[in-house]
């Protein structure tokens, strides 16, 4: 594929500080669009000059891991995710996809390159939390944290069908972005108790489901203490450091309070993507607004530094090529 | 209910020391089966005489927790677990059953009062750790410690079609009627290091399903550790003690290797009763040899403390009124 | 309960022609609201004067069909479904609910008698329409016939995340209002051939889910044939007529095609009632445009012809009392 | 690979004769193991010599029907059913299996190729008619028509937890092979009225899960109508003729009884083929007792007869090569 608009990601730096184990000499980046430049003899449904997305995660499809049901799990954990990890990812002028048939999606005429590509990671992964919560219609879903992966599981809270959607979070921009996507109340956790918040939303039953949208052990232990028995704790962070992720112990029932946590990697495949993209053709979610800077690949150095180090109240930061 | 026979369970261990709160003027015990008494005016299908068993669990069946699947919760956390909680226990020579038609269950002729006072607890809490499990058909299950619960956890994951057992355990009878309950590997713990050989016995997957039967950090490690991305850790154990559960973040895949964290509180209601009390009348099961110790209730103060210290090899204490 | 608003239901029609056995000396309706009256010694939570909503199912909740998950079937087939079955229904000054504190909600300040009395029956039943059938986040979704349930269908449908759905009907003023309610598409079958065009739809794939809103063998089997392998077809149509309902064979892909068939009956409680409130309170729909007729309780014979004989482009005829 | 022994299916004859459509020119035999012949240049775990077992079903597990979770319908409806419809089956010397790292299985030391054999449809069939069946724990089940899938069905209903299994069969030769893999019960349609029969033996409340094990209109009818309400009717049976398959209206509960259709075609793949050949391995069922026959390939012919016209109290006939 020639590259044509990326994203950077938190895991991107993430990757860079060796959060899953060391990397070298692999290119960075795993959100991207683009053309197709060239097919090898086997792919059937593309040609070059069709416009793309691929996913973040790009599995093998044979797999037992994939035949059982987890994709994104195929060659070992997390082996699906293969930019950067287990081949050179998209930050670069051209990259290759394996098994272009089964990790492509053609885009829509009516989606522009810039919201498509929120597609590969942001939508799969911020969707998957809300999916996984197992949310019944009506209920009640609290968010914690609302990066971009986060807004896009309020998005996904309100596609899955919740009545109450909370966000939790401090930044005012991320608040009114997240208030757009659909959260119904927001909760600033540096003025106001999260536990007692929620529990005074929810009329003291705590909510059906907590999405940890950070990767963070504190928030972690909210989630299970907000989430009422019978509910879901669906984790769609990334635990960057730490030996352990703590559950407490009484919030959780001592084990026995039918609080399921839930987690997966964010799904990839042609499927999802036509799946993803299609909610964006017919309109059910705008992802471009969480585009705050934009950058050209020359200026990728700056680009990752404002990404990594949150800089200027940043959401997301798009690198056209 | 005019109590026949009654089983002593560590969770009245966990009770006396205050494992989810103090409890005080409350009877102990909540496995039973016996004869009814008397019933009040709305109880509409049992009568005096008729030889019965009672759920350890015995929810409020119109409650929200209820409506929303979860009956063991209604009434908060926990709520369904009445006996010794929120009302006298069956130590006793009569006790009393909530809503005795949604509680109670007939017991069948065939089947004796010593084996189908096992469906109270230990089969529907054992039971319900394999089918929370998710164990794909032919499956690989390992079951971490074999206590009477324990043990029915590899029953359990027998009838719900594993393809291999592992029981990890270092006392040599709990070893022996594992494998009669199906176990078809056992680990010793004491003499083996757990994750290797669980990794050699399934090929280097790691399993589908670890059922936690202890309540322990340590333990609950282990089962995370061993479990394959994409399976299912179903705890069953009562942690009694310390702040936190702690789950191994590398090996849970830095939060997304789709591994699921599942538990629950045993399973009640007269359905449940009357499907296990069929498993026991068609023979799918025999709990009895579980049975090590028989005490009369005058020698309830001995019995008591045979089991919380587990004294001579105990598996399981009887008392027979 | 004192009666405030009511509607009549096209079930009400099947009732009187006898679509599920003969019904006698027992008041009709089983869609309303209004304020309690009196309350049994045993009811917690419910006063006189509080503004209540009354599930059009009212279950049993201790029955082993609940306990096994189907509370609409407590008591036999559909035996949760007592208004004008089993005891009076709500066409009538005052209604009495078995119950109470399971089978009543609380309805919030901000949402209208008008609007809530549609939760009793509408949003219940056209909702569970999507939600069992488990509509892929971006999936396909075709509703067959848009009356009311239908046209909740369609919502339902965007509330579980559908990224198409496609409204099946041919009457301007159902087409118009489906489209407010979230259809992308309208397929007219008395001007295009259905099955054609659907496929044209879906890029020849069929839908994941078509949802069955009539209760009639022709758009059964239309159904049938519309759904991709893989895919499920929800019934939630009311078949009042004939010895079967007829499978296709072939495209049902005889018999191996995976397609499963999925029904219910509309799901009662207090809590699917207070979720449901939830989603009128945080404006996720707004069902009183579907209300085209308003008679009062003394026209009850006129409201119910036009509703019966589907007069003058009725859609819902609301009674005030 | 070179076929070492083959068995001969029901669904042989119903292809012969147009069941889903016109065959030309294609081997028929969809049952078979052996030896790696040889490999291409992609395969990486498999090598010429290996015993391999073949599943039924070979898909293309990069589809998007695969990707949706059902592998048995990639390229189209039982697209995944390639052997003798669009590949040449296994009824040769040698046989080609596409995709050979994802659709073979090395078959245990301990297992032989009689047993493994019925591995690749018979088990996976008919545990398949269990599993979608969704038996609850202690629940009941009734297998309709013992053939040997419907036997398979049988021994799966054990394996998923049934409490109790009815078959229902008028050969005593299948009756007491049904015995033999776990049925408690028997039903003689030729001399009881089924229905009757088993709502006796349900207590007069029909079976959780009934397994449709024929593929015949009748069969179907009576399976809806021994389901309670609430339950399941699992599908395996091909229907090989007619333009509908019917469903009774009023047993089915007009459409509302909650009782669900489940469908499916044979599962494949290298990890459902490891599961059930781990099966065999542990010793959970032995298939071999169904064969009645045993030809040489040379004597194809006369074995092909012999199914084909059920003759001398036919199950299955075992092809040697």
């Amino acid at each position: 594929m020639r590259t044509t608009r990326a994203l950077i990601c938190t895991s991107d730096s993430h990757t860079v500080k060796g959060g899953i184990g060391p990397r070298e000499s692999l290119t960075l980046g795993h959100e991207a669009v683009g053309v197709v430049h060239a097919v090898g003899d086997e792919v059937r449904d593309f040609r070059p000059g069709d416009r793309v997305l691929a996913g973040a995660i790009t599995p093998d499809w044979g797999d037992r891991a994939t035949q059982n049901g987890f994709p994104s799990q195929s060659g070992g954990p997390l082996g699906g995710f293969k930019f950067a990890n287990s081949k050179d990812g998209v930050f670069a002028d051209y990259f290759h996809v394996n098994d272009a048939d089964a990790n492509l999606a053609k885009i829509p005429d009516t989606v522009s390159d810039e919201a498509a590509v929120y597609c590969a990671d942001m939508l799969s992964t911020g969707f998957m939390g809300a999916e996984k919560g197992m949310i019944p219609i009506g209920g009640t879903v609290a968010v914690l944290a609302l990066g971009p992966v986060g807004l896009m599981a309020v998005a996904g809270a309100r596609l899955c069908g919740a009545g109450l959607v909370i966000g939790v979070e401090s930044v005012p921009a991320r608040q009114k972005l997240a208030r757009s996507y659909g959260a119904d109340e927001i909760v600033d956790f540096t003025s106001e108790n999260v536990d007692e918040r929620i529990l005074e939303l929810t009329r003291c039953q705590g909510v059906d489901t907590a999405i940890e949208a950070l990767g963070a052990d504190p928030t972690f232990q909210t989630a299970v203490r907000i989430t009422k028995p019978g509910g879901t704790v669906s984790n769609i962070g990334y635990f960057g450091e730490g030996e352990f992720v703590r559950i407490p112990r009484l919030e959780w029932g001592v084990g026995m309070a039918d609080k399921t946590i839930a987690t997966g990697l964010c799904p990839g495949g042609r499927l999802r993507m036509e799946r993803l993209l299609r909610l964006l053709e017919t309109q059910r979610v705008d992802p471009s607004p969480m585009t705050t800077h934009e950058f050209s690949f020359d200026d990728m150095e700056r680009a990752f530094e404002v990404s990594d180090k949150k800089l200027e109240d940043v959401v997301k930061v798009l690198i056209t090529f």
